[in-house]
């Protein structure tokens, strides 16, 4: 099909392509995308276009670089010497994203272990610092792990975890919360940016609903971090963690950040005491002695060459900077939205349609909605996501997809739904572990 | 000086460097030296010689192509959809590990999280099998990240944490772990080769005294694997964990293996619950539900680009085969011993002699030891370790140092000595966290 043929026009969008043309034209962030690697062109597939950044970001060339570099150069060479360097990385790292992307002063923020171990690490220490409260919140719709962590640790304190009921396209509504939260709650954890729907929490709302019943709050940034900007002191927030594989493109299981507020740094303990976490920790003393600040948050010897591709990924993020990133994030999935209204009826829009509402990704509902994610994979060189039950979950990365990017998408994806291309694959996931 | 001026002979061991140019042309692992990253020379300064290989290993050729490969092709170019293959990328490695280096058959080692948080999970699960017996048992010299995380679950359950006061030089004596372990025993958590002296323990023995008393064991064999032969299976091992950045030269941080034996892992649950380890991850549902076997230890993400560079480090290992490299690091270590006993009467042996009673490291105790690590360093280009309080620890890799290294190592420390050129260098250790 040719694209102006098949354009309409809805509201004020134009449907062609030219527009798309046009929109990367005047994007302020399309230089940037040169700096991410390459996507080989194969002779007999379309262009391929990356829809997953929400999954999994992409490297820059300067990522492939600097990783070229610590093997060689730092840990080649330098060998265990480039420990002086290496040792605070995590911290200087974290400060970097903390700074740039998520609201939060020097000193809190550190890349420390995997979501779900930061997430553990975190929500134990919480539990401990309200005693005698028995209620863990969340919502029926966070994270996987993130109710596996807290569920393990329900069982192992003796507490309950409440799970509200949450709508899967619109996200948790406040007045829930606000009924769910009490005196007997020690901790709340949610996510700020839903993994599936992107419905946006209002994380200042939140933290003062949590606060004013005297609990915790933990964060999960994962949807969020380098999407939407975060404001994790001005909006008080105690708790946070979050990935850096995601829109902070530092491939694939980089290590997690987290943040502690400055002043529960001294009071909470996380229960993972490890050489990393102490005090002095090459005298290699008897006993454990918790390092001041956000030193006790660690544990273990941190994994040096995803953090450094992470220091890479949100440089580039730092340049943008997370106005305009959030900014155009919001454009491209209004313009996902406004295309797939136009020419995709048959798929429901299962994301806020509030941009204010929504972090960078959209998910669109459809029974067959898992063999039209292969087939959009397969057949279209388009890389989306499936998500349970039904979801086909489109994430374009504000700092490396472009208009054009969303409108080949969405035109291929309007191909293989008039064609019924999809009815090929198999109905359900074979991707099982 | 010149070699054969300064040589003398001791015993069987002829001391000139010509002996050692023959040692090296008749081992058989020799031709593996070459796999390994060059050291660059500098013009200005002696040939660089690596002697922490004990505590950071060296990346091959190999690794750093592996590593740009993940990078550009699996990461850049494969994006989300090298998950098919990174998925079980941990297991696979571990069952390397566990074939070659551990004596474990597959499916009973993966790689995890650091050995910090593995030790934890571990414990913690060990613990938990144990209801109602209120003792854990370590010894005084272990590894301060082992001693800190048991302390810390011994505080969380209200355990009694029993350290056995350990000869730092010599070692655990099997008397005293017998003395301290019965009935009330949860769980014994050793080292397999002591991180500073080198000692190493029976595990066979260990087992038995540890099962007698019907508690379970868990092995840290941060400095035995890639080193010495383990038998996990033959000696009915418990649990394990270990490194893979020292001997099995992953790189900076490479996250650990942990080893739950077959009949453990059905019964034995873990206390991070994260979404790799539940049944069926990507069904992303209710309620955690532990994946089978080995799949319920792990936690989060892992960070694929060090497990990568681990397989290829262990790779190399495998080749060599684990009896050829035990063979040769007791070579390598006697060697390093006899040229000591000759040269450096000032400095006294703080490992055992026995080659069967100690791993691949020596240390050497002096009270100047930290003084005199700075001007190996500096002055000779030769990279050993201190490790408190008053110790030279020298780890040649049976993979990757000659035993010229090792003369020429020993030959340089030697004329530090004599001269005294470590008196300018400050006296007590500058690196702390």
């Amino acid at each position: 099909m040719t694209a102006a043929a098949e354009s309409r026009s809805t509201g004020d969008f134009p449907l062609d392509r030219e527009h798309a043309v046009t929109l990367d034209s005047t994007d302020p962030l399309a230089p940037l995308r040169a700096r991410f690697l390459t996507h080989r062109a194969e002779d007999d597939r379309p262009r391929p276009i990356y829809l997953d950044g929400n999954s999994l970001g992409r490297p820059t060339a300067g990522t492939v670089s600097r990783l070229a570099h610590v093997a060689e150069q730092e840990w080649g060479q330098g060998l265990v010497r480039s420990w002086s360097h290496w040792i605070d990385l995590g911290a200087r790292v974290g400060d970097l994203i903390g700074e740039h992307l998520l609201g939060a002063a020097a000193g809190q923020v550190v890349i420390s272990d995997s979501t779900t171990v930061n997430l553990y690490k975190l929500a134990a220490a919480a539990i401990d610092a309200r005693p005698g409260r028995r209620v863990i919140v969340t919502d029926d719709d966070n994270f996987p792990t993130d109710r596996y962590v807290l569920e393990g640790l329900a069982a192992r304190h003796d507490l309950e975890l409440r799970l509200l009921p949450t709508d899967i396209d619109a996200g948790l509504g406040l007045d829930a919360l606000r009924a769910a939260v009490g005196p007997d709650t020690a901790l709340v954890c949610l996510s700020h940016v839903a993994y599936r729907s992107g419905a946006l929490l209002d994380m200042g709302a939140v933290n003062r609903i949590v606060h004013d019943a005297g609990a915790l709050v933990l964060w999960d940034l994962c949807h969020a971090a380098g999407a939407v900007p975060v404001e994790l002191d001005a909006t008080a927030a105690d708790l946070a963690v979050g990935c850096s594989y995601k829109y902070l493109n530092g491939g694939p299981g980089a290590p997690a950040f987290l943040y502690v507020r400055h002043d529960l740094q001294e009071s909470l303990r996380q229960p993972i005491w490890g050489w990393f976490g102490r005090r002095d920790q090459f005298a290699m003393g008897q006993g454990y002695d918790p390092a001041p600040g956000l030193g006790s948050f660690l544990s273990g010897t941190p994994p040096i060459l995803p953090i450094a591709a992470t220091e890479e990924g949100v440089r580039v993020l730092a340049e943008a900077g997370i106005d305009r990133l959030r900014a155009k994030g919001a454009l491209l999935t209004s313009y996902l939205i406004v295309l797939a209204d136009a020419w995709l009826p048959e798929l429901r829009l299962a994301t806020p349609r509030e941009p204010a509402r929504r972090g960078s990704h959209v998910t669109l509902a459809h029974p067959d909605a898992w063999r039209i994610t292969q087939a959009l994979i397969e057949r279209a060189n388009v890389i989306p996501d499936y998500r349970t039950p039904d979801r086909l979950r489109l994430g374009p990365a504000p700092i490396c997809t472009s208009f054009v990017d969303v409108w080949d998408a969405m035109d291929r994806l309007r191909g293989i739904l008039r064609t019924r291309a999809y009815e090929d694959f198999p109905a359900t996931p074979t991707r099982v572990t």
